[in-house]
C-alpha cells in the first residue's frame, strides 16, 4: 500500500549499518580519550579532580544538547501532520552527526599523533555542528527522506568542517557562538539545496503546510527551550571566567530586547492586529543568532540590547515579506523560514561582531584581551584587522554554504533516495506507522487515515 | 472582524517599542557590568578563572530561568482556548520584566558610582521579581490584554523591588526563596488587581474556563519541572557552600511530602474519589513555597517534610472550600488559584521562617551562623528578634502588595488598553491568529472559528 | 458512578497520610545533614565554601531528577486515554520513593552513631533507586490502582536496597549508572509482578491499550529527555574527575550508535518500511542502559558505540518478536515492553561490565585504576575476579528481582487495593475527574464519557 518509492524497509536500514558501522571503525581506529577524560593520562599529572574541564563545561553542554534535541526538534512540529517526522528525523540526523562532526573537527581541529581526542568540549562542538544541519533541516522539512537527510548531513558536516577551519584556524575569526559558522552557514546551505529540490506543484501539499492549534503548542516547547538555553549556547565553548559570564549575559538582554520587538513587530504586520504564532516561535530567537559572534566581546548589556531589538524586526519583516518573494521570484521554499530566524540574523550578528572586533581597544578590555583577541592582544594585528577578519569570514561562509548547497542539492537530487512526491509532502504516514486520532472514533479515524494513505500513494 | 477595542495593531506595538527603546537608553546611561563579567576588572585581579562566580550559580540560573519560561508558561496552558496566550503573554511580559527588574533591583540594591553592576545574580534576582509578575498574571489570566499585562509589570516590578529593599535591607530579613518577597507579594497583589477587575458578567466566559485533555497534559510540564527545579529556586541565592546545599534538600524532601498530602487531600476531597488534576497541578507544588523563607535554616530535613505536608493540606483545602468563597463573597476571580498555590503557602513560608529564625542557636549553625543569619551572629541583634523581624516583613509585604494591587487595579480599569469583554474571556482567538484543530476537517473548523470570533466580537 | 471497588476516596488517602506520617518520624528519630550540608559541620573544617560537593554533583543530579519525574512521566503517556495516570502515578510513587529510598539506602550504606547522614550523593541515589521503581510500573502500566503502586514501591525500594547493599558493599561490584542496580532489577522485578497479577481477558481493554498521535508525541518529550541526560545518570555518581567526564561521553556515544541501529532496525522490520513509534520511543535508549556499568570504565568510545549498536537491535528485536511471545507464552502482560528497554539491555550492560572489568590493566588506567577498581588497585584481587564479581552480581540481581517480584505479586493480589478490572484497565477516567476532549462539543464529548464511565463500571 506504500509507493514503492518512498518504501524505507531496504534504504534506510543499509543507510543506518553502513553509516554507524564505518563510524565505528574510524573511530577505532582515529579516537581516543583526550586527556581529561582517560584514566591514565589524567591521574599521571598532579591537579585535583575539581579541576577537570568537565566541570566548567558540562552543565553548558547538556544545556545545548537540549537545544539540539529538543529545541530544534520541536520547534519543527508546527506542521499538522508532520510531528512525528520533524522530532524523529531529527533525533536521527542528530544522533548521525553527533558522531560524524566528532571526527571531521577532530581531523580539522589538529590531531595528536595521528590521532583525536575528544572530551567535553569536543561534544559541545559536535553538538554545534549538528546545529547547522538541523537548521538546514528546516529548510527542506516535509519534503525529504531521511535517507536524503543522512547524505545531506553526511556532506554538510564536512563542509561545515572545513568551513570552520578556514574561519577560526587559518583566518583566526572569533564565532564563539556560530552567527557565521553554524547559523550563516546552516541557513545559506539549506536555502540552496530547497531551491535546488525545487517542487514545482508543491501546492499539491499546501492544504497539509500549516500548523494546527495542538501542534502549534508542541513548537512552543521548542521555541522556548532554545530561547532559555541559548545563553549557554553562546558561551559553552569562550575562554572560561569572564568570558563565559560576560557571553551568557549578553545573549541574555540580547534575547529579551529581542523579544519585545517580535511581538510589538507581529501585532503591527499581522492580519486584524493579531498576533501570529510563526513570529512568536521564529523571530523572538533571532536575538541569541544575532548575539552568536560579538557576544563574547564587550558588547555592553544596552548593546546587546540593540543588537536584538534589530534581529527582531528584521526576522518578522522577513517572514511577513521577504519569504513569500523568495518564494514566488526565487523558487526558494523555505518550510520554516530559516532565512528569517538564522540566515539574515546570522549575517547581522557577523556584522556586529566584525565591528565590536575592529573598536577592541586595551583600554576597555585590559588584560582580557588575550582571551577574546589573543592576536591584537600579542601586538601581532591591530583590532581593525580582526574586523576584517570578520568580515572576509562572512564572505567566505556565504560562498562555501552556497556553493555546497548547490552540489549536494543536486546529489539529493538523484531519484535513488525516497523523496515524497510533491502530493505527499508534509505528511507522516508515508515514513511512519501512524495512529488513529482519539479512541471514541478510533475506527473511523483509522478508515480514513488508511483509504487517504492509499490515496496518497496511488 | 476583531472588536475595535482589542485590537492591538497599533496597541501592542507602541506599548513595545517604546518600553524597550526606554530600556535600551536607561542600560546605555546606568548599566555597566561587574567585576565577574568585565575583562578588563576581572583580568585585574589575581584569582583562577574557575572561581568566577558563574560556575557556582549559572547551574541554579539557568534551573529557575525554565521555571519561569516553561514552569509558569506552561502550568497556565490549562485553559482550553487559552494555550497561545498562556504561554505567549508568559513570555512577553517574563522578557520585559527581567530588563526592567534588572534595573529597579540595581537601583535598590545599591548602585556603583552611579552604575548598576550586573552579572549571574543579578540576572537570578531579575528572574525572581519576574516570577512574582507571572504569579499575579495566574490572578487575572484570560481576562486581560498584553497592554494591560505590560502596563502591571511596569508597577509590579517597582514595587516588587520597593518591598524586597524593604524586607532585605532596612529590615535584615531573610527570604531566600522568596516565601514572602515573592510569593506572598505577588498572590496578594494579583488577588488585589483581579479584586479591582472584577467582572459580573463572567459566567458568559464560563464555558471556556476549563481544561480539556490534552490542555491537562500540557499544563503538567509546567508542573513537573516547577516541582523538579524548586530547590534549585530556593537555593539559587543562598550564601555558597553548605547553604545553597541545604536549602536544595530542604526543598526537596518538603516537595515530596506535599506532594503526597496533595494526592491523599484531593482523593478525599473530590468528587467520586477521583483525582482532580486542578489539586496535582498546583497543590504539589505549595511545598516549594512554604519552603522559600526556612529552607536555607536549620530547617531538618523532616522539618521541611512537615512544611511540605502542612502546605499540600492547606492548598488543596484552599481550592476545594476557599476559592468558592472568595469568588462568591469577595468577588476575587482567581482564575489559577493563585491564593492557593502561592498566597497561603507562601504566608505558612514566611511564620515558618519566622519561628525557625527565632530558636536559632549557635549550638545548631556554628560559625555557619555568619551565612544564614549575620546580625545574630555578630551579637547585634538575638535570634528571637530575628524571628521578629521576619514576622514584621510578612506584614510589611502584605500591605504593599494589597495596596499597590489595589492602585494598580485602577489603573488597568482605565478602558484604553484593550481589555476583552467578559464574552471572550479565555479565548485565544481574541489576541492571535488561531489556526483549525485538525487537518481532516480543516474547512470547516477554520469556518467554524471564523464564524465564532464574529458572533463573539458582534 | 463510580465502581466501588475501585474507589479511592479513602483508600488513597490513608495509604498517602500513614506512609508520609511514617516517614516523617523515621527521618525525625533517623535522619540528619551530612557534613556538607550542615552549618555547624561544614564550618567546623577548613576549605573553601567552593569545594562543597553541591558543584560537584548538583548539576548531574537535577539530570536525573528530570529524567525520573518528565523521562519515566512522560516516556508512559503514549498510551491514548491514560496520560493523567502515567504522568500523574509516576509523580505519586516517585514523590514516595525518593523518601523512603533515603531511608533503606540511608541503612544499608553505614549510619553514622545510629543516624542516616543525607546531601546531594543520597539525593541522587535515592533518584536512582525510584528509577527502578518506575521501570516496574511500566511493567504493570494502566493495570494498577495508585494504593497498589505504592505498596509496590514500599518493598520494591527495600529489595532495592538489599541487592544494592549486597553488590555494591558484599560483592563488591561497579555499577554507576546501573545496567544492573537500576535496570535489570526494575525490569525483572517488574516483569514477574505483571505475571502473577496475569489478566486473561486484557483484551476488553485492548482499544484502549494503543496510543494515538497527540500521546505519542507526549512520549517523545520523554524519550528525548531521557536520552539526552542518560550521560549526567550513568556519570552522576562516579568518582570526581577523568571517571565522571569518561562515563557522560561513553554514553553520550553509545546512544548515538543506538539510534542509528534503532532506525534501522526499525524499518527493515516494521510494516511497509515504515517507521513504528514504539521502537523509536524505546529502543533508542537502549544505549544509555547498556553503558550504565562499563560507562565509567575504560571502554573506549568505539567500544561504547559497539555496545550502544547491539543494544539497539536487541532492542527491537526485542518488541517485535519477543513481546508476543512472552504475552502469548508466559503471561506475561508487559504494557511499556519494559523487558525490551531495561531487561535485555540491562544483562547485556552487566555482561559488557563484567568483560570490561576482566580485561582492565594498570597499562590502561595507570594510578586512576584505584578509582574505578580499587580492589584491583590495591592488589587484593586480580581484574579477572572482579569480572566474575560483576557476573555473580547479574546472577543476584536476576535472583533477588525474580523472587521479590513474585511474592509482592502475590501481595498485589491481595483483593483490597482498588486494582481495575481487565474491561476497564488503561483509562484514566477510573482515578482521574477527566475533562471533555474540545470545547466546541463539550457537552457531547462529556456526556460521552460520562456514560461510558458508567458502562465501564456497570
Amino acid at each position: 500500500m506504500t509507493d514503492v518509492a518512498t518504501n524505507m524497509r531496504l534504504k534506510l536500514p543499509i543507510t543506518c549499518f553502513i553509516l554507524q558501522i564505518i563510524l565505528i571503525i574510524l573511530f577505532g581506529v582515529l579516537v581516543q580519550y583526550d586527556q581529561e577524560t582517560d584514566a591514565k593520562a589524567w591521574h599521571n599529572q598532579s591537579h585535583s579532580d575539581y579541576e577537570n574541564d568537565f566541570y566548567f563545561r558540562y552543565p553548558s553542554f547538556q544545556d545545548v544538547h537540549v537545544m539540539i534535541f529538543i529545541g530544534f526538534g520541536f520547534l519543527m512540529t508546527f506542521l499538522q501532520r508532520y510531528g512525528f517526522s520533524s522530532v524523529g528525523f531529527n533525533f536521527l540526523i542528530a544522533a548521525f552527526s553527533i558522531q560524524w562532526a566528532t571526527l571531521m573537527q577532530g581531523f580539522f581541529h589538529g590531531m595528536h599523533g595521528g590521532k583525536i581526542h575528544i572530551g567535553v568540549e569536543s561534544m559541545i562542538n559536535a553538538d554545534f555542528c549538528t546545529g547547522a544541519v538541523l537548521i538546514s533541516f528546516g529548510a527542506v522539512l516535509g519534503k525529504t527522506s531521511p535517507v536524503q537527510l543522512l547524505i545531506m548531513a553526511i556532506f554538510e558536516v564536512t563542509l561545515f568542517s572545513v568551513n570552520e577551519f578556514v574561519l577560526l584556524s587559518a583566518l583566526g575569526a572569533k564565532d564563539a557562538g556560530g552567527s557565521m559558522t553554524i547559523h550563516t552557514f546552516g541557513a545559506y546551505f539549506g536555502l540552496m539545496v530547497t531551491r535546488v529540490l525545487y517542487r514545482p506543484n508543491l501546492n499539491k501539499s499546501q492544504h497539509r503546510n500549516s500548523s494546527v492549534y495542538h501542534s502549534d503548542m508542541f513548537a512552543m516547547i521548542g521555541t522556548i527551550y532554545l530561547w532559555m538555553f541559548w545563553p549557554s549556547f553562546n558561551s559553552a565553548v569562550t575562554a572560561h571566567g569572564d568570558d563565559q559570564h560576560r557571553t551568557a549575559m549578553n545573549t541574555y538582554y540580547s534575547l529579551a530586547a529581542c523579544t519585545l520587538a517580535t511581538y510589538g513587530m507581529s501585532a503591527i504586520t499581522a492580519h486584524d492586529g493579531k498576533l501570529d504564532m510563526v513570529h512568536i516561535q521564529n523571530a523572538a530567537l533571532a536575538g541569541g543568532v544575532a548575539a552568536g559572534t560579538a557576544g563574547e566581546m564587550m558588547l555592553t548589556p544596552y548593546g546587546s540590547m540593540i543588537v536584538g531589538f534589530l534581529a527582531g524586526i528584521i526576522s518578522v519583516l522577513g517572514f511577513k515579506y521577504l519569504s513569500p518573494i523568495l518564494e514566488d521570484k526565487l523558487k526558494i521554499q523555505d518550510t520554516c523560514g530559516v532565512h528569517n530566524l538564522h540566515g539574515m540574523p546570522g549575517v547581522l550578528g557577523a556584522i556586529v561582531g566584525a565591528v565590536t572586533a575592529a573598536v577592541a581597544t586595551t583600554d576597555v578590555y585590559g588584560k582580557g584581551m588575550s582571551d577574546v583577541f589573543p592576536d591584537v592582544a600579542s601586538g601581532d594585528i591591530e583590532a581593525s584587522f580582526q574586523g576584517v577578519r570578520q568580515a572576509i569570514s562572512l564572505a567566505v561562509t556565504l560562498g562555501i554554504a552556497l556553493l555546497g548547497g548547490l552540489i549536494v542539492g543536486f546529489i539529493l537530487k538523484i531519484p535513488i533516495f525516497g523523496a515524497p512526491s510533491d502530493s505527499i509532502c508534509f505528511e507522516d504516514n508515508i515514513y511512519w506507522e501512524v495512529p488513529g486520532e482519539e479512541e471514541s472514533h478510533g475506527d473511523q479515524l483509522t478508515a480514513v487515515n488508511t483509504e487517504e494513505a492509499e490515496k496518497l500513494n496511488s
